[in-house]
């Protein structure tokens, strides 16, 4: 019976991969992957049997049972198996039910932690997610807007906290802007999208939370972190485009 | 002039490091460093002069502008300067100061993202911070208590969130839980205490808010992290003991 590794991927870029995840990814006999995990990071897997596990066709549920059985089987006739997650996989992701089927059918699992999307958006972005006199609390959040999902579930606490980044956002950014609002967030808060952080198609985008509830963004390319605080206030000169309801690139 | 590269050393075990922070250190021509990153880490930069800037005697606000002006001259004697700082340094940590102290002297600044204490505590507790059904929202702070500190700046923040993981919190322990109980958390809410997260002397312990406001814990020889929620509950045979007011290492 092998033992499964969870790894975080990291944010994109494949230098930001932990040494130990490299090197597990070097001695891996099979890998279960992302979707978007960079090519590079894969390559490290020279000797690994490669299995894409990304989701697809929005068939959620079907696809997570598919990939509880594909770990179990890769652990029963594998010794080193590496489930290797975008980000981090103890951070939103379904890392908790992959090691819940994992124990139930009695392998061994061990999680290797790796640098999230919000970490490294705010590296990109050179502004501590915190910060003296203006922040001392974050929150990472998931929100889920539309088809009847209520904004009470995930709206306080991107209120009570300093700084807030929203992870998976970008597809309805008018209603989350329109919904901090409406809770009571000041319009004038600055917010920073990060898209495909840290990889060559970065992009960085400087607007406010008034600005985005008017405004449908352009439709993304890459994952976007969507961090909304003071702490992301620019510089007066970037901050008088703030004032204007138009997004500005960086 | 040179440039600073701002980086994070990671939760504690060396090969938690990153990739590319590996190879700056290993390129660097000076390191300063924070007291507690790992000789391991900081034997990689083996041609860097190294400087341990750690905070001392308490005298915080003289050490970060002692550590200003250090980078600032690092910058002006040497090509490639590493800021090494604990876990990631965008947060808690003093990296905003250090990014704008640089840009007002005009040197350059790169930052490196880390893993953070919180996501390595996860990953030894094998325990999603966030879960279907019971974890959507993910608050990290710094709560501040006693000397006439209010726990009004941060409870709101941990009360909303579905999880809460709390840095730099292990010495008033008491205090916080008996805050946030009456703030209205539920006191049987389930608390992990991880000291020293990924090093030989990582220490688990599971416990609620109800026994943590009643009991002192033992002084803790390396940095902990409280991590609050739902999430953190303990299978069966370790629940019962959750119920008893003393607190139980794993």
């Amino acid at each position: 019976m092998g033992k499964v590794y969870l790894v975080g991927a990291g944010p994109g870029a494949p230098d930001l991969l932990t040494v130990r995840a490299a090197r597990l990814l070097e001695r891996a006999d099979i890998v279960l992957h992302d979707a978007l995990v960079h090519p590079e990071t894969l390559a490290l897997a020279a000797r690994a049997r490669r299995i894409d596990v990304g989701k697809r066709y929005g068939k959620v549920s079907t696809e997570q049972r598919f990939i509880h059985r594909a770990l179990v089987e890769a652990a029963r006739t594998h010794e080193t198996v590496v489930r290797l997650k975008g980000g981090d996989p103890m951070l939103f992701g379904r890392g908790q039910e992959e090691i819940d089927a994992l124990r139930e059918a009695g392998i061994e699992v061990e999680v290797v932690p790796g640098v999230t999307a919000a970490l490294a958006a705010a590296a990109s972005l050179k502004a501590s997610l915190t910060r003296r006199g203006i922040a001392r609390t974050v929150a990472f959040l998931t929100p889920r807007v539309g088809r009847g999902e209520s904004a009470s579930e995930w709206v306080g606490a991107a209120l009570e906290a300093d700084t807030a980044v929203l992870y998976m956002a970008a597809g309805a950014s008018r209603e989350i802007a329109g919904a901090l609002i409406a809770a009571g967030k000041p319009a004038t808060t600055p917010v920073a999208l990060v898209e495909s952080a840290t990889l060559p198609g970065e992009r960085r985008v400087f607007t406010t939370l008034a600005a985005l509830a008017e405004a449908e963004l352009p439709r993304a390319e890459g994952p976007v972190v969507m961090c909304i605080g003071e702490v992301f206030r620019q510089p007066a000169a970037v901050e008088s485009v703030l004032e204007n309801p138009h997004i500005r690139t960086a």
